[in-house]
């Protein structure tokens, strides 16, 4: 008897006929004795639908309306949800964000969770009833309605487990679970059947769009098991899970990420002064533009380059920041370029093993892919390269790591 | 320096473009210096989309659950005409019914408002912003979301104009007022400048579509001036005031009501003894049936004969629950008809002119059409008549009232 939070993305319920086949899902869970608390997405389209409506009078929409808008389409699906449960004879009540209440910060349309009340779920649990709540939603102090961002019901789905104590909670997509890397770049790439947080962290956060970031960071703080499976075929799925879990011996990477919509910016001559870094960076964060890696060379005749990533949509509002920025501090020039990729090779057990980086270096030198930028971190290493090369970088580095063989350990 | 609030149907807000017509008509009473309350429906088709989503699921789909599925419509228009309200520069804030609050009982589908807070509303109209309402929905006091039924938003118009003591609460509709009866059957009807909180109700309740009929009720009960007027065309509309404040000498009747969804039901021979009416009455209520018109003949051989009307929709419940009543009260027989209709006239004159009953009668019998049921109250006459006699009824009591001259009282 555990409790199980589970979350159904856009896809699993994009309609009728999917909801109903949720409900069965669910049902089959309560049968078995468990308690379940859902969280669910919109139906796949409807937040487009919606925000094309709100783009049709505002080019950009006003933050705390759309948040009125677009929170609708989740509280269609949990009425919808709980109908197709209580039509099955099993109780059911919905809630939408601002009724649980999911506490959030007042950042419209990325908002952040603060705290969640438990005790209307507690209760309705107590009482034999499946909890049904809309994800990507929720209040702030003053009640207005927030978002999390785009894929924050996965993050509504982690919370709730967290604050519930719940003994798993379950990410159902479309896909069967986490792989080496994206198989449609690689056909041999291979479901992973563990994976640790700090793992999908990197990976999610690379570009591997199973999860949301946050929802993994969310996850890995509160130690929340997570699985990801799939909503329309059996299986079990990626269980991401604390190092130390695994009884499996790690492999060194155990995957490869990549992201593609990427731009970099260099700031070319800038005086090699203390403080330089954040009058580059405290502007562009002002803007709100998130940047991704961040490299600065070694100066040279008391000037340096400083070079960043943002998402490629930021690159022009980057630029013109960037400009401005750069005649204040007597730089010599701003240079870009939107045309690049970011491929990362991923695995906890780099940390232990010498040579993972130059491996990877000779296996792009092999193509002749040039490295733009190289960024490391404990269990990742990152190198921004031309898109052009990016899926024979990919398809490369998964030959170069043994993971399209098929004794790979992902089976 | 007026305070206004504005109820605009769904039709006027069926889409963007006629939102941001709203837009543009309450730019113009803000540009005059008025202050703007809004309360809206859902987008024209959006209600019927969600319930037919609902019925997808289930038949008779969980009440708690649908009001959480279609207080989306309204959610979604008032995000939407508040973009389009900020876009025209005109600052805007929107309201979910349980954001006001608008407190309701908790009888979902068809809640009744209980309170309105108004505190953040004033504050927001201080601040010299329109303030956006969803109509049609409340909230109960555990926080589970209501709706007030079909028609709901002109209710939740007249009683945010009730708890503002606003100056005028404006029904925008597509129609541009009331009319002495419905000119899809009458081409000759005329629109009237004014008409008495009472007659009004008559007139709604008795089927003429104009405005909800509880609206009307809070309208009288609050004293709320109340202005049915196009959202399409310019023109006063038509005023609804109490008695007294005309200066116009009122005619006799204002108009003709009618109804076709109406069913009739008898329990013949029911042993006449006293609480036989409340034994009859008391199951079909326990059942959510809505009784219209009751009549009792009077005794003969220890018996009576015991008639109502009911909605055409409820006829084949009333009749199950009659059945068995009949069995348990000793009846002869349960006998009905689903195929009548309700023809009224109106009118406070009515009230000092004797002989407007016998007129009426004289019409129809004229027209050689039986009545089978009468009903009066002190502003109406109701007649209930085999449905397919109804237009012609409602054209010939048109005529014999004065209603379609051209020097008519409403011009």
């Amino acid at each position: 008897m555990a409790l199980f939070v589970q979350k159904y993305g856009g896809t699993s319920v994009g309609t009728v006929d999917r909801i109903e086949a949720v409900a069965d899902k669910v049902r089959g869970f309560k049968q078995q004795g468990h308690d379940v608390v859902v969280a669910v997405s919109a139906m796949s389209g409807e937040t487009n639908r919606l925000i094309s409506l709100a783009k049709d009078i505002q080019s950009k929409p006003n933050a705390r309306e759309m948040d009125v808008l677009v929170s609708t389409g989740e509280q269609v699906t949990i009425a919808l949800l709980c109908m197709a449960l209580e039509k099955r004879g099993v109780s059911a009540r919905s809630y939408t964000g601002s009724q649980v209440k999911i506490l959030t910060d007042s950042s419209h349309t990325k908002a952040r969770i603060q705290d969640i009340e438990v005790s209307s779920i507690k209760s309705d649990l107590e009482a034999g009833r499946v909890v049904v709540v809309a994800g990507f939603q929720g209040v702030d102090l003053d009640g207005n309605i927030t978002t999390l961002g785009r894929g924050g019901s996965d993050t509504t789905g982690v919370a709730l487990a967290a604050a519930l104590k719940a003994d798993e909670c379950q990410i159902y997509t479309d896909v069967d679970g986490v792989y080496t890397t994206d198989p449609r770049v690689v056909s041999s790439a291979k479901r992973l059947e563990q994976i640790t947080f700090e793992e999908m962290l990197e990976m999610a956060s690379l570009g591997s769009k199973v999860l949301q970031i946050r929802a993994v960071e969310f996850a890995g703080k509160y130690k929340v098991p997570l699985r990801v499976l799939s909503s329309f075929e059996e299986g079990p799925g990626t269980l991401i899970t604390v190092e130390g879990d695994s009884t499996v011996e790690k492999p060194v990477i155990s995957g490869i990420a990549f992201n593609r919509d990427e731009a970099k910016l260099t700031v070319m001559g800038v005086p090699d002064v203390p403080g330089v870094a954040s009058k580059i960076l405290g502007p562009i964060s002002q803007a709100n533009i998130e940047v991704d890696v961040i490299v600065q060379n070694v100066a040279a005749d008391n000037t340096t380059d400083f070079t960043f990533t943002v998402h490629r949509n930021d690159y022009d509002a980057a630029e013109a920041v960037l400009e401005k920025v750069s005649a204040e501090l007597g730089a010599r020039e701003v240079v870009g370029d939107n045309q690049i990729a970011k491929v990362s090779i991923v695995g906890v057990g780099m940390r232990s093993h010498a040579g993972v980086a130059s491996k990877m270096f000779d296996a792009l030198a092999a193509e002749n892919i040039n490295i733009q930028m190289i960024s490391t971190s404990e269990i990742k290493v990152s190198v921004v390269i031309a898109e052009k090369y990016l899926e024979l970088a990919v398809r490369s580095l998964h030959t170069a790591f043994d993971m399209d063989v098929d004794d790979s350990v992902s089976e």
